[in-house]
């Protein structure tokens, strides 16, 4: 009844499928415009043929637009255990243009023994727009102030694509031997086919070496990638926890699951990292405030997304909850007085702060052992001020003194006994006593990298081997693991642009939608079975008491210790080779 | 882990009370300073005693610096029935100053009868910051242009007060006669002491009538006035719907209920006005979406809110429950997968729209008939197109054909008949043959003014007998009762200053904290009580056949139609004071 009246809002209730599709794709897509200086039609022209396929190596993001720079080869050899994913490289380039180009790999033949074209898998390589290290962390609210270019990165789910005159299309053949698979040489056919192209061939060979990498669930690596649910909700334009979200998650969760990750990452708070993100983490437990006064919980989403990863995905060694200090001090709570969701503002050590956690840890202990999740649970933190994290590891432990506590964070002698999982940053080292200790107490020691690393890294401009070196840097450096604290935190257009308005492209996720993988992700997997190679092989050799390939394999590994890579960038590619090499001679 | 740390909020986590009471005060305060051209010192040196007591009317607003211009009159008489409440204003006014005053009645003797010191009460009337009528409705951001001014309006419940030198202090009485006092005249005195003064007098006589006003709860006159329960909590700093929030509302609410206060307000959704209030109402019902998509319902506010209104102060005729479509088309609910509130955006006729409310509607129908209210219930509107009107009503029906619908807004021959109680604004008139069916249906038909109406209206600055006007003006233009959209809808500091970011000062409140009545407030009960006097009279005249009296008395109703006040503003106290002396002498 009051005179001034407020223009309606018709928003549009629904979304457009049509729209969303073309700026959320999961099938076809076209990628960004490559506007770097890049071979010239003339020298294209030079081609002998109007087309050229060649193996090439998997170390190497072939620029779209110029002549890929290889060795033409026909013929590949691969060395593979039982049970193991191992990559390959091909290149096709075209000064004609091609349509409905599709990639088909035979089974693999030895004698009468066969690798299923099941366990082989043939992508397009696709281009993201990238940038430069830069300043590395901060914000790069200005795009035109860092270098972009369009790189090679994602490995595409498509099974057939057009390719543009004058250009190269890349192609990744994943195969993963069957573990019962017979030792011996396996060979079999990459055909590349397109219309009013008489199909090219090139020949692959997987020699099939008598050992036997575990199944991921049984790696000892201890490999924590966190996940964002949240992103795939809005990507897939899916409710959040609906069906269709899990649907969604599962493929990309199973992606996971396959590279030995070990921890469900759990929001309990809304905006643990203040929604640094595209796609800001919400609190996964409600916090009810009765008008009583009383608290009560909902567990609903939390049960439910840990359930998904436990009994639909398979990862169920820790769920991480982030977290009782956040950035920003403000805790959310839904308040049923004003029907709103509202924040206490408190800092550990404050009344307030011990009130609102201390109450509800004491239920979420109660749940978590009714669920019987209480072992598997840790409280988690990131870096904050020593007397912020003791505070709250106070709040905790007087809540319940079994509750487990991890940090990503610095290493911190004070409390490092307190923290049941320590991932700490690259080129900080455990001591030898206190890594002893902790192993011998079953707590877990890793180590991370994020966008302040140039070396190694997992940016979309990142040489691909840096993967596969940081994974084995782990190893060498005696962590248990590696940690990044995003795989798939997508940017607004994941899929055609890796940029984000903070720190390096491609910090914030190394999967695609649909799903998809990418060279780094599958780079990375790659170093993480390295690491189970040699711990395998160090068994082994020990047991055998071969002390001279043991000294070798250890000295070559020691090559990723943070203390010999002093000075110049390594080139990963080779060091990453040599040990590949060793390790499938030992 | 995140390089860049967010500065930690350190914001204070609970409110000094020192300096809380200061900024909403309870017990004393000091006025804001009248800047306005007043008598000056030698004007008030001419005073030929220090201090000055005399009776007043209640038709006035004595300005403070001002020797107020009154014939010094030290006996008052006044007229009641048994059951009515009757004020009398005196003022004093000093030169010297006072300390320390105090204002006592003693109990009225009429022969062996008395009505006791319990039934009369003394006040301070305070001065409270008001503007002008200006431009009526709309934004006033800018206050320096309006004209500002303080003006006695606030009925204190201080005991003592330090009267200022060259300055007037009107003291307010109030008599509420007895329901079992004897008819006769009844005697007593006012009195007024100090620090160093020797007490002044006044004498006072109520001369009681042979008739009987029932109590406010068996007044027919339908009042409705909008509480707002949110700025109770906010003044008194007590958490909402605590039961120190629901301590401090109830003498509060105690106020209407005694002044024949027939509805309670409820609020059904986030905003329902856009939040325009300084405190904005929020929803005393929740509406929760699960992750699996079903809906429920949590009503703790909702019925904690009813329950005390009727059990507790006595307010029982009806629930309006605001509003389904409110200004902006949001809807709130809690939503369990986000872990926030969310809205909707829909409007009437949406599918949305009609799925939100409808679903909600079927709910709250079997809640409401669980308790017991159904039948007191109504979903309430304002004024909003046809369409969305229409629209409304429909998935209303739908849910529950029974449910009862209000609307405060313009007269509509179209939906009227769906309407069981239709409040319209002061000048629109319900067609006699419309009137006359809702009548024999029990439907209600009322009146509204707000921020349109320069007269008659409750502002602070309007003159005290419009309020007794507005009252009587139901009566007259054969209305059912009157509406006022908000009687506690306080400003930020509702007792020094009456003045809003929208509208003439004094719309959004008449009652201020304390409980503290108002000049305005006080005589629109009286104005109530006239209507429920006049309907008495009528019905006993007509019972009678004293059709002379009855046709005077109509005649002297009739002047308060609007048709008969057409061009000039007339004198509202020269037609309630003669309105009332026909009354109280027929």
């Amino acid at each position: 009844m009051r005179a001034f009246i407020l223009s309606i809002l018709l928003l549009c209730g629904t979304i457009c499928p049509a729209q969303q599709q073309d700026k959320y794709p999961l099938g076809e897509y076209e990628e960004l415009t490559d506007s770097k200086p890049h071979d010239d039609k003339e020298t294209w022209e030079e081609m002998g043929t109007p087309t050229s396929l060649s193996w090439g190596s998997t170390d190497i993001r072939y620029r779209k637009l110029d002549i890929p720079d290889v060795r033409k080869t026909t013929r590949l050899q691969l060395k593979a255990w039982k049970g193991e994913r191992v990559n390959a490289q091909a290149v096709l380039w075209t000064k004609a243009g091609l349509t409905d180009v599709s990639v088909s790999v035979s089974e693999l033949r030895n004698g009468s023994s066969i690798i299923p074209q099941s366990a082989i898998s043939t992508h397009f390589v696709r281009y993201v727009m990238t940038d430069e290290f830069g300043p590395g962390c901060g914000q790069r609210p200005d795009k035109t102030k860092f270098d972009s270019l369009v790189v090679a990165d994602v490995l595409d789910i498509n099974k057939t694509l057009d390719v543009k005159a004058c250009s190269t299309q890349p192609l990744w053949v994943k195969v993963w031997v069957p573990t019962d698979a017979k030792a011996g040489k396996y060979k079999g056919t990459l055909t590349v086919s397109a219309k009013d192209l008489k199909p090219m061939k090139l020949q692959i060979e997987v020699n099939v070496l008598n050992r036997t990498l575990p199944d991921p669930k049984d790696w000892v690596y201890y490999l924590d990638l966190w996940q964002n649910p949240y992103a795939v909700a809005r990507y897939y334009q899916v409710p959040l926890w609906s069906q269709a979200h899990f649907d969604a998650m599962r493929p990309l969760m199973k992606m996971l699951a396959d590279a030995g990750q070990r921890t469900i990452t759990a929001s309990i708070m809304h905006k643990p990292w203040n929604g640094q993100t595209e796609d800001h983490f919400d609190s996964m437990i409600t916090r009810i405030k009765k008008i009583d006064g009383t608290w009560s919980y909902d567990y609903t989403v939390f049960d439910k997304w840990v359930t998904f990863m436990m009994d639909e995905v398979g990862i169920d060694d820790m769920i991480c909850c982030y977290t009782m200090i956040p950035w920003a001090l403000s805790f959310d709570y839904y308040d049923q007085a004003t029907s709103r969701v509202q924040f206490i503002e408190a800092k550990p050590g404050d009344k307030a702060y011990a009130e609102y956690w201390g109450t509800f840890l004491k239920d979420f202990s109660r749940h978590l052992r009714t669920k019987g999740w209480f072992e598997k649970t840790a409280i988690s933190m990131d870096e904050r001020p020593m007397e912020a994290m003791r505070e709250a590891i106070k709040v905790v432990k007087e809540a319940d003194p079994e509750f487990k506590i991890t940090l990503a964070g610095n290493y911190h002698a004070e409390i490092q006994e307190d923290l049941h999982y320590l991932c700490i940053p690259f080129g900080q080292k455990f001591p030898d006593d206190v890594l002893a200790s902790r192993k011998s107490k079953g707590q877990i020691s890793t180590y991370y990298t994020c966008c302040t690393e140039a070396f190694p890294n997992t940016f979309t401009f990142s040489d691909p081997a840096e993967a596969t070196w940081t994974a084995i840097h782990a190893t060498a450096g005696n962590y248990e693991g590696y940690l990044r604290w995003a795989v798939n935190s997508w940017t607004a257009d994941p899929l055609r642009d890796s940029r984000f308005r903070t720190w390096p492209a491609g910090d914030t996720y190394s999967i695609y939608p649909g799903p998809r993988s990418s060279i780094r992700f599958e780079r990375l997997v790659e170093g993480v079975q390295d690491c189970e190679k040699i711990r395998i092989l160090r068994e082994e050799l020990e047991a055998e008491g071969a002390t001279r390939k043991l000294k070798k394999l250890n000295e070559e590994v020691a090559k990723f210790r943070f203390e010999n890579i002093d000075g110049n960038k390594p080139s990963a590619s080779e060091m990453v080779n040599s040990l590949e090499r060793l390790i499938n001679s030992l």
